[in-house]
């Protein structure tokens, strides 16, 4: 009950803090004082890579670890709540052990190659991937995963939906480590031994090793779920697993690479690419679409909103300063005489950190570096982009004058020039030349043009 | 905590009023009793128009109204969390501005006629709506809705289905009002003015009118979100606006009337429009029938209940009364000797109430006056309406002899007499004239057969 | 708040029980201690027929009871949460009162015969169903149940997928007995006279027979809900009821009869009968499996998992000790520098017991008498059964020798040899020959080839 109520205080305390940091900006004052909280780290919408993911499993060779609850972060976006996030990172010539989980995956690579070979009752399919590839991993199917690079780390990316439980899954492992038990360990004697018609100690010997160890003082495998490789045992596996790098869509349940195809949206600031649900079955299947975006240092995403998307944002590479709106909550808190006033909820993005964009809530983001970042979006199937400023895709230059006169203070005209005014679209400069004054932006260095050509 | 405490001990002395206002009438006196709680306010299925709407806006050109939560009244009808109902209403020639949300709406015009406008970020689609017209507006479209009648109030109820929380979802709105900030209004200087390519100065004169407000001292558009539109504005709206008020099934996308199908259930008393999942396009994806039902005054909608929707009534106009059949609750709180009782939920309607008969619960409406009332069903397809009395659909009419025999105390034939002496079906005369005793309905002034001709 | 106090309280206590009970067995002498517990009574995934059931209703005629919900007694299978189980039983020549529920029902007979008849607004349709049998009953229809033998029992097991609430749903009978108003007696007097056409004396004579039970002093239907059928009125229902019981698979809508097809899995130990979604669309509409089992005493069902589905066993005849294998809870207890330990989930399973096995954890069945059970599995479609053990469907089988490698502590030769030693599938013999030696398997009276023959 204790830790209800202090629970409860936090809860208090945390709401109070946010309505002060993210309360409307109406005088220039008010902007510095926010700074204070300028990284964001009371934004519930701001997953950092330090302090927002619990660690499963590490050792030398890599790691493993969860992304917090989406839903315990903020209830608005509880529909998020089957949803669950989990980084992998692992070194060249290794292997994340044989292993299944009471959760859906979809896996993406980020960085690197990894042969992943998906095991069934009666056969086994190998792939080799590369940056972009994804996968859905049904849940149940054993997989185990490796590093076959020389040299380069591998980091993935998998979106999990558990099936037990709406937020918790485990992941169950054959093999006996210092980290986990083998679940065949979960097993009484009598059982193994019928199972595999051997003796007990036999069966201990071969899969568990616990006699050796005991004899030795140590663990048999020591070095927990992710292990080195020889070179001989990589070029093995990797002579019976297909590359598929080279295609757009591939065969239905066979990875394929989002970065293959043209991109949706695409200019000299940035590059957009995406994979839907309405163009690959493994999509629709989880109602999820993905993106892999580039931008180049000092481009803007122009201001928009997905019309029925979530989107779990992920920074691959670079820095950026994010900005979202919210409102504050009508249905509850407004006081009849009041105005309703809308929330800026920011953050500054490095890599590895997380964001979440709710369906509806505009947003715009300012690379402050060159940047790649990756994107799950939850409830993708007829999704819409609404873009609120630029040439195409812009929602506001669908409006009729007359609606827009008695919408704006200023003149249909007026609006409708204002609108036009941007001849760029989805990505601009953010700081076009005409701008070079006052700008609070302290660490650029150069013009933009000056950079333009060096990425990518 | 102490809200908690507050709130349990509020449940505990509500369940005990609910156990004495709906326990099961044996005696006539208990009947008397009851009606200290005839208007049915601690009716958990009841929403009055009175004190079960929260209003998120309102002026002198109309009103924005949420219907409270659904699943914080009963437990009994959980399954409606994700569902909210809106009721919007305006004045002649307004405007309500342009915003999206998130939530899927569903849309029905119930009194006067409207332009609605779905915004796209390629194009738009204007429609002339009228009486008894539907559509289904996808989460995120920026919609704007005008009234462009020079007499006629108009009145539309929605359904929401949000999409990042179960019950909560925001209106977005483009414009800066006394109620609300634009959204626009929530991006930083700097990114505002890379996207406009402008400076801020004339953003914020052309979009946002602050400067000019603070001069002024009052907002630029005082108004609100609903405001007055122009003849020649609305004239010029019109235009460009799609009628399809004479088609009963239109495009797949376009609006459709419920009113211009064939009446399902027909006769003197009543006639029932329907419109199922099965015959409209809107309608599956939403799995949601909609209902309109007129009844003559003094008649009698059979008792019936619906095999798996949730329906959700909203009277339109005139007054009724409503008996809905449940039990105490068997898994809890049954003591094995006890008897099970059936509770009657009774309400008396009128104008905007709104009331939920959760699905196979038994349900017979009265019209005490002429009567127009809508209906959502939740969990539409393949709904069946199982009625329990008159010549058709009646599923009494379809248990054999032998088990009426032994389900009933008087012999098999007898009760298919009683079964089959109403001969009419679905709609009926509540007091037919055999009856005229010592009815202790008060405000009837005269026989019904004087009345039946007079309406609609 | 009181009773929210004593049952965190107790939550803890139990936790606690369980992290003593179910830990992992590293040494004989924990095993032994584990005795204590191995009837299962603490294990969460175990519904003892005794203690787990709440009785809705009972007579000398039958029972109808409901277990416990699934999500009160364990948060790794709360997305069994819209799911209810209930049990019917009747005695020869009687009938379940015609009755409806906001539920959907998949029904299957486990044991004797049955007619099932399902009435519509226009129509009814009658069958003759026999063990094995099942069939889907949509939310709100009338039906009734007849046991037309004249020596056995019935015995019926029912999913139950509430419509209303996701746990909780009611049965509407349409006759008033000692154990339950008629649900038509919540309608008021005036609301019955004209729905009926009747006077309210005629009504209550015929249907509700209160008057009679007030002179007499006792309940017009004595008998409850179930009561006795006459010969006669039995072979009138039993003209009128299609028999379905030869075909494998019957139209859409009628019942099919699992037992009639091929066996998925069939040896000299056992037998496993299976319908999956993919082969029958009333199981697809709820996305189940159901499953019926034979296996003969002395059996091991080998160890395996279920990709995805949530399987709900229920003993139909026999014994049986059942071994699950979990994890202690990675995400939220683990310390970083702890072994993550299995935990194993042990029960000594009866007649009428239910064991829940959630998707992606191992589990073995050991028949300690000739044994049948039956199982739903919940999230079915696609599922895959993935064995550990055996010549077929063994998943581990499929793992390269490079990986088995560095796995295991033996030579990847040596885990080959291992795991390819058994040669039998699925089934195997509990206590191979060569293994009669120190087993603490007390109750076993001869060896297991001398039973064999005897089953079915």
């Amino acid at each position: 009950m204790l830790r209800v109520r202090v629970q409860l205080l936090l809860g208090i305390l945390f709401l109070a803090s946010l309505s002060v940091s993210f309360g409307i900006v109406h005088r220039e004052h008010q902007e510095s004082q926010e700074e204070s909280d300028s990284r964001g780290e009371n934004n519930p919408f701001y997953f950092s890579s330090d302090r927002r993911f619990h660690t499963l499993f590490t050792n030398q060779y890599g790691h493993l670890r969860i992304l917090h609850r989406f839903d315990q972060r903020s209830k608005q976006i509880q529909n998020l709540e089957n949803y669950r996030v989990v980084e992998f990172k692992s070194k060249p010539n290794t292997l994340l052990l044989p292993h299944h989980a009471d959760a859906d995956f979809l896996l993406v690579v980020l960085n690197g190659r990894a042969i992943l070979t998906l095991v069934n009752p009666d056969s086994r399919d190998s792939y080799i991937l590369e940056q972009g590839h994804a996968q859905k991993i049904p849940a149940g199917t054993t997989f185990f995963l490796v590093n076959p690079d020389d040299n380069e780390n591998l980091r993935i990316i998998k979106l999990a939906i558990p099936v037990n439980n709406p937020h918790r899954f485990q992941d169950f492992f054959l093999s006996s480590t210092e980290a986990q038990q083998s679940y065949l360990r979960g097993f009484s004697k009598n059982i193994l031994e019928a199972s595999f018609d051997s003796d007990f100690k036999e069966i201990n010997r071969v899969l568990f090793g616990e006699e050796r160890q005991q004899q030795q003082g140590e663990e048999s495998r020591e070095e927990g779920v992710i292990v080195e490789l020889k070179r001989e045992q990589i070029q093995e596996l990797m002579k019976h697993a297909k590359s598929s790098s080279r295609k757009e869509l591939s065969s239905q349940d066979e990875p394929f690479n989002l970065r293959n195809s043209k991109p949706i949206y695409s200019n000299k600031f940035g590059r957009w690419y995406e994979m839907t649900p309405e163009k690959n079955p493994q999509l629709k299947d989880l109602d999820v679409f993905i993106s892999s975006v580039d931008m180049k240092e000092g481009a803007l995403l122009l201001p928009h909103y997905n019309s029925k998307a979530i989107v779990i944002m992920v920074i691959n590479e670079g820095e950026a300063k994010i900005e979202l709106v919210g409102l504050s909550d009508q249905q509850q808190q407004k006081q009849q005489e009041e105005s309703l006033e809308v929330q800026r909820y920011r953050a500054e993005l490095s890599e590895d950190d997380v964001f979440v964009i709710p369906a509806a809530y505009p947003v715009a983001i300012n690379a402050t570096s060159n940047l790649n970042f990756f994107a799950f979006g939850i409830n993708a199937e007829n999704n819409q982009r609404n873009f609120l400023a630029g040439g195409k895709d812009n929602v506001m230059s669908e409006i009729p004058t007359e609606v827009l006169e008695v919408s704006f203070p200023a003149s249909g005209k007026k609006v409708e020039k204002l609108i036009k005014k941007q001849s760029e679209s989805h990505f601009v400069d953010a700081q076009p030349e005409q701008q070079q004054r006052e700008e609070g932006h302290k660490g650029r260095k150069g013009s933009l043009s000056s950079i333009l050509g060096s990425l990518y």
